[in-house]
């Protein structure tokens, strides 16, 4: 964790076993930014969170697993307020400074008193590894998600979760960045932004939008000033690198999925076309099973009716491997792109020979994983 | 089959074992529409259909399965034009009289000569059952798919296939409606397209447009003329049972999901949402593993971020079951909607509380024979 940033996690009994509780805190004031989910049921928290941000101050982040507080009505709105207070509590802070975080099941109405009782004396237990604080945020991630870079003489963590659920749009999954570097609000939440745009917002794992999406970034100046393109650069690619660890960690997922769209006429149509070829099922499932079945490229490209194509100059490559060249098959050995296929990571290009713009969607396989986790995650 | 109308089917040895070829004809010239997928790489059928199409008379159509014949370039059309020359020399008419159509792998070329000798004396075989007909064009579709109404005096009979790459936009997978009927080409291209808005165009069996989808109707006459409303009820009704049972029968699916959105703004919204709902994956395997996890489908609701809605007006029920009431969930005891959602049908009805819209998209549950189907479809 950069300078004066802490973490703890607990298990408060929302889960059987695991941990169910992080609080992530800054010895001094921070500044921040956030942006949310646009899905149109937000959760308690998030609907708080939006409040809470607009202070444009943070001491500390509280997140519960398991339960997300969301579809709860009022109580639920209360309860989240009760958790900033308990947190605020803990932190010798004011709750208009605490982010409320909850993620799980939607429906079910938030065990608040575990969560108060759980929070007691976690102030003491704060620590500087963040893979403690990102045990306590999973769902059904397999393996708990942070990531430091420097940026000049300050350093950027990222701790986040992922998993399922997830096509973001304009907004993020769990994911919360600290860092010491001094930077003034504005310039924040710009560079927040612009980061979670060609990251956290080109990521799907299975095209549904949660409701608690949230990413928060909290800076405490303890570093001193950092140049503007610096930081902007290393939190970018701190922000790729956490939307892939949660690609790669899909629900079900064997593999990452990259898939890269140049040549677009314009940004807009760059990222559809990314976005569709790394949502679309059968791209997904042909990747699982490294079936060489890629005129499913095609397909997925030409589904996007509010993009025009021009079939005789798309092209297509698979980890290197030209596939299909003018909008058509390629000429290659099925046993050579089967056996790229196999990796833990699908690299698709797409050429549309149109013009400049360029895109980088984030996603993952579908698999018989997938199925069996969601079709009783409610239950088990 | 309506009077007139007549079909065959064989094994030309595009598969293994099965039919992979369907011929469909009418004793006299029939007054033909179609529509056709919206996919920007439509294969080499579907260039050529629209072509023929435009004559309006239709004395047949030839269909293969087992291979599309998409993304095969100008040879690809020529195999088509050789299909349609093929089967017009059989049939005894003009090859601008017949309509050919293909299904299956994409961007492999088509065995045309074997198709061509397929067809030689394939008319002598022309039968009045059209599960005959149906048998041939089947490709991952466990069941064959014919369906028989009347309209007055007239008889409609609709044959189509489904399963998979099946979110038709503007468009249909592959379904041939043959009619008695005695009706003008206008009036036959506008009740179709009225129909196939309600039925096809609802349908989404994974969100992959097909680049092969075709849905033509042949109306020879025969019978004389018939009431236009009478029609046009039994042509929609006879497009909507297709479409179910398509959906029933989608790839891996042990579920018709028909999920009805009324209270909407307007036909966009209900639409929009409709389809949202029944392509979440999440709910796809809610249904599949009849979990009672309902707030899923308010997250669904609320990810179209192009239909404004209003929280506490919005409710939603399964099989009849209140499940969400005002934005929240219902209270209902989970081993009642665990029951109700283990039938072979799951209706999920949802009130936006907005107005008068209203609208029904047909698709199905997400299970692991999805998977197991798809990540081998080319290789096996």
């Amino acid at each position: 964790m950069p300078r004066g940033f802490g973490c703890a996690s607990r298990l408060c009994g929302l889960k059987l076993t695991g941990k169910d509780l992080a609080l992530f805190a800054s010895d001094v004031d921070a500044v921040a930014a956030a942006v949310y989910t646009r899905n149109q049921f937000p959760g308690a928290p998030v609907v708080l969170g939006r409040e809470t941000i607009r202070g444009g101050v943070l001491r500390g982040v509280v997140v519960n697993s398991k339960v997300s507080n969301v579809a709860t009505g009022d109580a639920g709105l209360e309860h989240a307020r009760r958790m900033a207070r308990a947190a605020a509590a803990e932190l010798g802070t004011d709750p208009g400074r605490v982010l409320v975080s909850s993620t799980g099941v939607i429906g079910v109405p938030l065990p608040i008193e575990k969560i108060e009782a759980g929070l007691v004396g976690m102030a003491a237990e704060l620590c500087a590894d963040p893979l403690v604080g990102a045990r306590g945020i999973m769902t059904t991630d397999t393996v708990p998600k942070a990531i430091s870079l420097d940026a000049g003489n300050a350093t950027i963590t990222l701790v986040g979760k992922g998993a399922g659920m997830i096509e973001p749009n304009l907004a993020t999954m769990l994911a919360y960045i600290f860092t010491d570097a001094a930077i003034a609000p504005p310039e924040l939440d710009r560079m927040l932004r612009a980061a979670v745009h060609v990251s956290f917002n080109m990521l799907s794992i299975d095209t549904d939008t949660s409701t608690s999406d949230t990413c928060a970034i909290l800076a405490n100046g303890l570093a001193g000033g950092v140049e503007e393109a610096v930081f902007q650069e290393a939190l970018t690619a701190g922000c790729i690198r956490m939307a892939e660890a949660m690609a790669r960690d899909g629900e079900g997922a064997t593999k990452l999925l990259r898939v890269t769209v140049r040549g677009a006429a314009g940004e807009r149509e760059a990222r559809t076309v990314a976005k569709a070829v790394v949502n679309s099922p059968l791209v997904k499932t042909m990747a699982y099973g490294a079936d060489p079945n890629v005129g499913r490229l095609l397909m997925a490209i030409g589904k996007c009716f509010d993009v025009p194509v021009v079939p005789e100059r798309t092209d297509a490559w698979i980890n290197g491997a030209a596939v299909i060249a003018g909008g058509t098959r390629a000429s290659f050995e099925d046993a050579a792109v089967r056996e790229l296929l196999t990796g833990a990571t699908v690299d698709i290009e797409i050429e549309l020979g149109q013009g400049e713009a360029r895109a980088t969607a984030f996603g993952c396989d579908l698999t018989e994983g997938y199925i069996t986790e969601n079709a009783a995650y409610y239950s088990s």
